[in-house]
């Protein structure tokens, strides 16, 4: 027979059992996480019809889009979960109940360039609260404490989470006269931490007419240590500045109320978030040990979710974690707990007669404790199957002889210490149950 | 603005939030079953090179997969998840370790016609044993015992387990005279059910020159009330048959002893399993009140997975269960459980003072013992605010008005009874835990 080389494609991301035992776990907290917080499980297609996927048009994206034809139909694998979220609310909006508190992790494909690192298959965990004409600024002042507690119960320790206020900026750039290059401008001060000041002052100047002067009072303010502070001392001047201040404020009087530790987040005058999208608070999530890999969560506030779809005015804020990306990373820097138990099984019986009722009795005991176990029934040497259990980590391993059964017992063998006991059945269950149980609890992550 | 219509594909679910946490409940029900007996979780790319997913080639599928091109890749949407199976095992098995049993709950896609309660896009839930060279019959055996805890964990009760072996229907037409036209043979009887034995017998004479006597005795032992029996007084005759027999009788034997109570299976020798697959034990599973739906789990032993890509041979046995196509019946015909708690959270609260640092601090308190908590921030009545949790079915609200918070207390509400009581916030932590503990464990499928 001719064979065909088995590859799984580049960009994809495939994992072998261990390491996907962890990205579950991973997805586990998340969605643990999220629901602490009153949102609601959520699934869209994966697939939609171009015309609806593709309603807001052009952009970076539409050349990465996976896109074609089935029958006469114009089809569109999802880039996102915000434009399927937008669909689904406008969808069904008159069947949902406002605030609409959602989280979806699902994949997302996106045809970029292949490169370490980068995924064209990826997943992208999301909430978003979408209120119906209205959304009061509680939704965006809780949300770095969902980031705090998600990232938090990942096991993830040095992290940053920092704010801005679109408001803020725009109000900022009327105050200096730099209304008509708004755009521009906030695109070059997205750039400051790449680039450095001097990069972006020249660029403002050169490039987008900004006076010199007003170039520098700009960078002061987005490098200053208090940034509350010297946004008050502006205050006054402009409605929209105000306003912006004024939500800014509140968001971060109520980081520590929420128990953000104040080494946790921070106001960041420089974070613009790149896309027109957002209109009041914007949020980044990065790791301080590695500033190099960029927001590991990132999102905001916007005005209006779905205005392709339908008149309704939707306002939302939202945030996404990329977690292909980030596991991927964690993986790729030791940040993966090598204490979290990834074997498949807590108990790989071994049964060493011809006849395998009393292992089956033991298995089925087993499982009805809620132990995970296996039966190893296959013709192997006993020193073959206890390697196996060794490989895949297995922590014990039940031995059923003749002297067992006709004993009405079981020899658990703990893996780990070496340790056997010859117990009945009820007293083998409970040792396994309660020496998994005292096992410490590990988060995904270990972060030092 | 020009506005596009929004819709969702046909032929691809997208449920409401309280389906979906049915759905999801479902799928968290298969990974605990499927893990209590060792299978570990997998994932694999929706994605696939063409030439990698269709190397077995040709088929009834192939007209229905999506394939396309990106870039100058020719690539394929997978239709089941057996055939990345076979890619993942042959690519990565330096890697694993034999047996592996893997389960994976993913969506795959095929281009249906479209009709009621067909899907384009659906989950599969799949679990397989992949042996390395040989497998012995106790994973054969072991499966029934997995379907019967699985559809009893969902909450179905009606249910039957059906189980024939290919090599007592190959066996069977060679002692009978019928090799040459086995596969006819066998695609006719799997007709059985759906046109009665009086058709079968007549495509069997007319179409592929069966004599008259042999299709009558075929079709007296395709019925008989005592299979076992009736294939004992064969035995004897063809080795291959013989061997059949032995491991059906296995798998029977062992049932009882895995738990699976006598009227939750039965033999059925009109079992086939269309495709050529199949070498040993075969399954399928029916509701007994329901059977138009046809098989809502099936698999079987096959000798060799991954033939397409490696010259190892790797035998297995396995069973898939069509997520997407179960619920809708479920839901359809009335099945899915109202007695699950579909709220997105235990606890609506309701703050009534400008400050909400003690609404905070309760919502606080809430989500640290586990138990789901909302802010109810918006500016609207307090009426409104009721509304909106019973809409959404959350079993408590908490009211902290300028008198709760006074005294250090929050008003706590069962919307179900209607009963409050004013508490301290540890004991209205402790009465919704405790009330929400009592409340009976619920199935997400209620099977009078």
């Amino acid at each position: 027979m001719e064979r065909i080389k088995p590859r799984t494609l580049s960009g994809f991301m495939e994992l072998l059992p261990p390491q996907q035992v962890l990205f579950d776990r991973m997805v586990d907290t998340l969605r643990k996480t999220y629901s602490l917080y009153g949102f609601t499980p959520l699934d869209t297609p994966a697939i939609e019809a171009s015309e609806v996927l593709l309603a807001k048009g052009g952009g970076e994206t539409e050349k990465q889009i996976y896109r074609f034809t089935k029958g006469d139909t114009d089809l569109s694998l999802r880039f996102d979960l915000t434009v399927p979220l937008a669909k689904y609310v406008a969808l069904h909006s008159g069947e949902l109940t406002f605030p609409f508190r959602r989280f979806q992790i699902g994949k997302v494909y996106r045809g970029e360039r292949a490169q370490r690192g980068r995924f064209r298959e990826f997943y992208q965990a999301d909430i978003d609260v979408i209120g119906d004409g209205s959304l009061d600024i509680l939704n965006e002042a809780e949300i770095p404490s969902i980031i705090y507690k998600t990232f938090t119960a990942l096991g993830l320790k040095r992290f940053q989470i920092r704010v801005n206020n679109r408001k803020v900026l725009n109000g900022l750039f009327d105050l200096l006269g730099l209304k008509e290059q708004a755009g521009d401008v906030m695109r070059t001060i997205d750039k400051l931490e790449k680039i450095g000041p001097e990069k972006v002052k020249e660029l403002l100047v050169n490039d987008f007419s900004v006076p010199a002067d007003t170039a520098d009072q700009l960078l002061a303010l987005l490098s200053t240590s208090d940034p509350m502070g010297a946004l008050d001392q502006l205050k006054g001047k402009n409605e929209l500045f105000d306003q912006g201040v004024e939500e800014l404020s509140t968001v971060v009087n109520y980081m520590s109320a929420f128990g953000v530790p104040a080494d946790h987040y921070q106001v960041d005058l420089t974070i613009a978030r790149g896309l027109d999208y957002y209109t009041g608070t914007v949020y980044e999530t990065t790791m301080l040990d590695h500033p190099e890999i960029g927001s590991i969560c990132s999102g905001g506030r916007y005005d209006n979710l779905a205005e392709y779809y339908t008149n309704k005015q939707l306002p939302g804020v939202g945030i996404s974690i990329g977690l292909t990306r980030l596991f991927f990373v964690l993986e790729d820097q030791g940040y993966l707990n090598p204490d979290v138990l990834t074997a498949p099984a807590d108990v790989l019986i071994l049964p060493m007669t011809e006849d395998l009722t009393a292992a089956i009795a033991f298995a089925t005991a087993l499982r009805e404790a809620g132990i995970r176990a296996q039966l190893h029934g296959e013709k192997k040497k006993f020193k073959q199957k206890l390697s196996y259990a060794d490989k895949l980590s297995i922590p014990f391993a039940a031995l059923l002889g003749e002297d067992e059964i006709a004993q009405g017992k079981v020899t658990v063998k703990n893996l780990a210490t070496g340790e056997q006991q010859t117990l009945t059945s009820e007293e083998a269950v409970e040792l396994v149950r309660s020496t998994l149980a005292a096992r410490p609890a590990a988060c995904p992550i270990q972060d030092r």
